[in-house]
């Protein structure tokens, strides 16, 4: 047994690019220095009931699409991995490594995968069991501290300013106003949100609602029916994360289940209810983090990238380390890679700082000069029939 | 006064390629026969107002961007014109016409425009004022008789396909169950919707439902159910326009707020209450009549050609017609405008046929040997800093 072999997981929410970065893995893992390439399906569970896949595919289509095929094509889970090291869980993923005799794991994920690769690092220590762990970022949510910005973040950057520009294209079409109220996603962080005010001319948000500000709800009604008076449409793109000043009561009260919607949804009711103006609300949704359509070169090349470096890291025998991103310069855009120790990532959230918010609910020039850089480029996409080609790669069960 | 000049308008929503048939009625028109060449902003309501623009853009890069540019570029309108033709608005119509010294109209729009093209006839031969009057179609509904498609349906077509594949292999990413319903376009007709049955293999949707059938709650809820158990997840595809056979009181009663949301919500929460499944429901919304991402190569040009048709029908003397469509192959694609009485098109809307409706909630096949050849091609679209380029064309008003 000499443990050479490699396992690759999806973790959390897919990104434009999720496939991207394991396509990086592939190509560099197959270059030489592990027995076998095994993808865990989805996520730690493939580990847990021992369900691991062949990644070294044999048709290079496959592997070709893998850069542009929306989804976690290994799987991803909602599964939370015990806090208790002792766990029987733990025993379950030491023997499945054993078995397959997997010595180098790649987790591609968020704060919270960063933080399975710690506990998988421990876990392994107190078993003697010899293994590398490195993390790849990925998140839409651009939350995670010390890289400059999170891979997948910029197309879902991307993908809202361009959705959001055809909606205003179509709204400001009509003489008759109204007022639109666009939800983003963004639980915690508004920086998917914030990536709209990178808009400009009538085509730029009038008010946009982050998590990182308190949420003045008569301040913002009063500032919508300004706005309409001058301008008769009124366009509002919200985190979905804001939380209202208001008492939780009064917002069940008036508008009851909470299941009915999100925040542009409830924001929705009350300008109706409250200005008798005309409303419509868009919740952009789940293709915010899979609209490949939209997807930002940069964020491709650096999605390949981290997946590569992450292989030549477990190379040269580091472990317990996420790749991260190191801004060089902004035009023409450069970056490289560094590592960074999984703990710094795992139990921290990077808001937008202070410094990038407008006190008048927009945001700072210096917002737009960090995104901008990070948008650039569009990847020839390869269609079949007028329907986007993606990698037709199935799970066989390794055994 | 020799009435030599030209007025453009669109009407009703936008489609993806609403600005190409613009582009090419400019184009055409440019090479001569007319005097001055005019939009009308906001559809008729241009027209009423004396609220004309200038089309003879001066740059050419203006010109160009027409045919990538969302929204309705010259404004649309949501003014219904009188029944009554002694309504005093038509004599502002006329007054604005001799005044610029139009004798030739071409309206961009659906059914209803076309009922506005036979109204102006009227009025114009009445006042003794002569006009000649060209409907160029445009309907992301595809309702409209006689011509083989609406243009601008193949590019929302393409939008809801390529978009709904999106979010599948999204939702089967996971491993734990769960229902999407995702609501289309399409109030009366359920060309769009059903454009999602182009899928194929795990990516195409469980249950289509259309405006066309009757719907059977029951018999979906039972469905629902048994698609759950045999395979987790369960994708379901609904036209914002379908009937419920329940009484009206039923889901009122149940579901209150009936302005809280379309009928994927409604559905949701009936499936969440009844079955106890895990629901996300899903509002596809305005970007698929302006999502020019997944915009279809044969749509642009189709656009493009039926503007030009248009001016050349008009400078060979025709008057009260609409350019339709003829396919004449599938595969290659091939097909040729035609000229068809506007009052054929006026009063008619265009279901799906029998012929093309599987019983089992699916679509026949004939329906894919339809629509497949609208929706190849992809234009090479060109981004500036990572947004979408538009025509930045504004209007300036012609006295």
């Amino acid at each position: 047994m000499n443990n050479k072999s490699l396992v690759y997981l999806q973790s959390g929410g897919p990104t434009a690019v999720i496939n991207s970065s394991l396509y990086g893995a592939i190509i560099e893992a197959k270059k030489g220095g592990f027995d076998r390439i095994y993808g865990s399906l989805h996520g730690i569970e493939g580990l847990i009931n021992d369900d691991l896949c062949d990644l070294e595919m044999e048709n290079n289509r496959d592997i070709e699409l893998l850069k542009q095929t929306p989804g976690s094509i290994l799987g991803s889970s909602r599964y939370k991995i015990p806090e208790d090291l002792k766990d029987p869980v733990y025993q379950k993923i030491i023997d499945t490594l054993k078995f397959h005799e997997i010595g180098y794991v790649l987790v591609n994920g968020g704060n919270d995968s960063m933080d399975t690769c710690a506990k998988l690092s421990k876990v392994a220590k107190t078993a003697d069991y010899p293994l590398q762990i490195i993390g790849v970022p990925k998140t839409v949510d651009n939350d995670l501290v010390i890289t400059d910005h999170s891979v997948g973040y910029p197309s879902a950057a991307k993908y809202v300013i361009n959705t959001i520009h055809g909606i205003m294209l179509d709204g400001n079409s009509y003489s008759v106003g109204k007022v639109y109220i666009i939800e983003c996603m963004g639980r915690d962080v508004g920086w998917i949100t914030a990536a709209s005010d990178l808009l400009s001319g009538e085509c730029r948000p009038d008010i946009i609602i982050l998590p990182e500000t308190p949420f003045d709800l008569e301040a913002f009604l009063a500032k919508v029916e300004r706005i309409h008076k001058q301008k008769n449409h009124v366009f509002v793109v919200v985190s979905e994360g804001i939380k209202f000043q208001q008492d939780e009561k009064v917002e069940v009260d008036s508008f009851g289940h909470a299941k009915l919607g999100g925040v542009a949804t409830k924001l929705a009711d009350i300008v109706r209810e409250r200005t008798g103006l005309s409303v419509r609300d868009i919740m952009l949704g789940l293709p915010q983090r899979g609209g490949v359509a939209y997807m930002s070169k940069v964020d491709q090349l650096e999605a390949i990238g981290s997946g590569a470096f992450a292989v030549k890291a477990l190379v040269s025998g580091e472990s317990g380390k996420m790749v991260a991103i190191r801004r060089l310069s902004d035009y023409p855009y450069k970056s490289e890679f560094f590592l960074t120790d999984v703990m710094k990532i795992a139990n921290s959230v990077k808001p937008i700082p202070a410094s990038m918010l407008h006190s008048d609910r927009k945001m700072d020039t210096s917002f737009a000069a960090y995104l901008r850089p990070l948008i650039q480029g569009e990847p020839d996409l390869v269609y079949e029939d007028g329907i986007l080609a993606c990698s037709r790669f199935r799970y066989v069960k390794a055994y």
